[in-house]
């Protein structure tokens, strides 16, 4: 078969990842006879500074056209002390997730048998961690109305959802509970916000559609707690777009693995696929950065965007080789071990898929 | 001296741990010299049983009129699966802390050298650990126009903040990092919410006034993941309503002494001291809940309402002395070893202040 892939490297150590997970797809086309056609593309600090704007139309029209966006990381210090500077890298993102519709983002966190001492949790409480977060990613507080007020002295922001927005990230969470255990989990604050209120009147409403799916509700406080607590007593779990942005990254660290987690958005058009972990501005250049998880985000767009199995399983099986065999970047080098290059990293897995 | 403090009891083991440090605080009262005259008032699910509200005007009265209100918990399962039920003990604790001007959440997260493993961290990362959150506790979304549009189909909720109730809360910050290491955390979302630009923009401009403090701005996103990952490099941090919500009880379970956790909510009128803790419905009754974190709630109202610091220091040197002898509630007894029944912790440490 034949893929057109949208590049979007980004900004920091964007670029060098991509790099790897370019290297390791192709060696994949190669082995399975599949032909990928790259196009790449501007965005995040280094689309402002070539063309003024941080996800530029051209940008657009190729994640369109692509049958998936793979995706580096995006931001650049120059833009970190003033978060309301006019133009920002972060309104590229924002900007993206609208216009690709992508209104569903897929976060796991699992753990690598090799590197659960790297958790900072203690083993019993992190062993057989295996959640799946769906952020919804184009609406609420996002996306609101927000501005000043009195003069500059009072601000707000308004936190909208529509019936039809939460019934198609529920139907996404439902479906994947299907695949996985059965158990699905809606995260809310139904004792405070109307929004939440809304989520579980059509979470629940949904349920006699998934007789087999056993639901749970609970609060994002008591979810923020138990995912510390007891992680492995989650399977998928559904939440609106500000909780998920916590609460996903705070499930990202528990695993010890954070260097290796994958993601997806879906939604309307082009699916998009993204290491979770950031630009990494002080490593730019010093091909020291980490592959894994923008590798590892490519198994997942060749597993769900292409429907290629054994693709996907290929890469992940070499991952795992790899961390196995200690052929690893600093961050994941055991004391006193070579850490290797980026680059390296990408050499071996093409050598050993 | 004489104090006249308000018992607010609650539900479910509320009464229970309540009583506890009602013993305590008596036995300090009288070792000290000074007249406790506790007025006892109804709040909570047991209030809407019994005047069909869940924060009566009376209870506000006793309030206002008290040196200082000690809370138990509420909370009772017959209203948690329908949380748009119209009368609600929550709205009770919303109701009380708008009235009673609470502004200001105080919730430390220390360790306990003798709990130190019950913590779901590694030792190396848990220790050492000594933060305080000020969550802001009478504004933003928890406040704002909430409601309904087309027919039921969309909602919405309001967050809004003015400058004038960004400062007082900073205030506090920047006052206790005085008394501390003078290291001062703003938690914000200012890349993405206009709120959180405020809040931002104003501590930015309240810097020049405590020049030796060390402020920091972090994302939300980002202190929910170095809470697991480095909760020791925190001292004080402030923060909205809602992300308050969410971080205090995420940094309350990384110590491992959730039971023990006291916490101060202080503004306009009269300050309250209650356990984190809730109702825990399951115990009620059964005289095993941990009354630990209400009796240094009571040390912290000691101190801080009161300016009783002797004795705040020998309740609390009591409560270290029944954790080194292992005189405990269930939840913290050693494998094998007897567990104290809540009176039996009581007395104890009436017998041995
Ligand atoms: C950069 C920021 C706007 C973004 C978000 O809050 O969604 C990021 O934290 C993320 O989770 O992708
Ligand atoms: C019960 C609920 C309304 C409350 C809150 O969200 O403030 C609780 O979670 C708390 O933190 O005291």
């Amino acid at each position: 078969m034949k893929y057109t892939i949208a590049l979007l490297a980004g900004d920091g150590i964007g670029p060098e990842v991509i790099n790897e997970a370019v290297k390791v797809s192709d060696a994949i086309a190669k082995k399975f006879n599949h032909e990928i056609n790259w196009t790449p593309a501007l965005t995040g600090a280094c689309a402002i500074d070539a063309v003024g704007v941080p996800y530029p139309d051209e940008t657009h029209e190729i994640c369109m056209a692509a049958d998936a966006v793979l995706f580096g990381a995006i931001g650049h210090p120059k833009y970190d002390n003033d978060p309301s500077a006019p133009v920002r890298p972060e309104q590229g993102l924002l900007l993206m997730r609208k216009k690709l519709g992508l209104f569903a983002n897929v976060r796991p966190t699992f753990t690598f048998p090799s590197l659960i001492d790297n958790s900072p949790l203690k083993r019993e409480r992190i062993e057989g961690t295996d959640l799946v977060f769906l952020r919804e990613l184009t609406g609420g507080i996002y996306f609101g109305e927000k501005g000043r007020l009195d003069g500059g002295e009072t601000a707000f922001d308004t936190c909208t959802y529509t019936r039809a927005e939460v019934q198609r990230l529920a139907k996404k969470g439902f479906e994947l509970a299907m695949t996985r255990t059965k158990k699905l989990c809606c995260v809310d604050k139904a004792n405070v916000l109307e929004t939440s209120r809304l989520w579980r009147e059509t979470v629940q409403a949904m349920e006699k559609d998934y007789p087999e799916v056993t639901v749970s509700y609970e609060f994002v406080d008591a979810v923020a707690m138990r995912l510390v607590q007891w992680p492995n007593s989650y399977d998928v779990l559904i939440t609106e777009n500000l909780f998920g942005d916590i609460l996903t990254d705070e499930a990202s660290v528990i695993s010890g693995s954070m260097g290796l987690m994958p993601s997806a958005s879906v939604g309307e058009h082009t699916s998009l696929y993204e290491p979770i972990h950031g630009s990494y501005p002080q490593a730019t250049g010093l091909n020291i950065a980490n592959p894994l998880a923008t590798i590892l985000s490519a198994a997942m767009m060749f597993e769900d965007a292409f429907g290629l199995h054994e693709e996907a399983a290929t890469i992940r099986a070499a991952v795992n080789k790899s961390l196995e065999k200690g052929i690893v970047t600093e961050d994941l080098a055991a004391k006193g071990a070579t850490a290797y290059k980026t680059s390296d990293v990408g050499d071996w897995l093409v050598a050993n898929l």
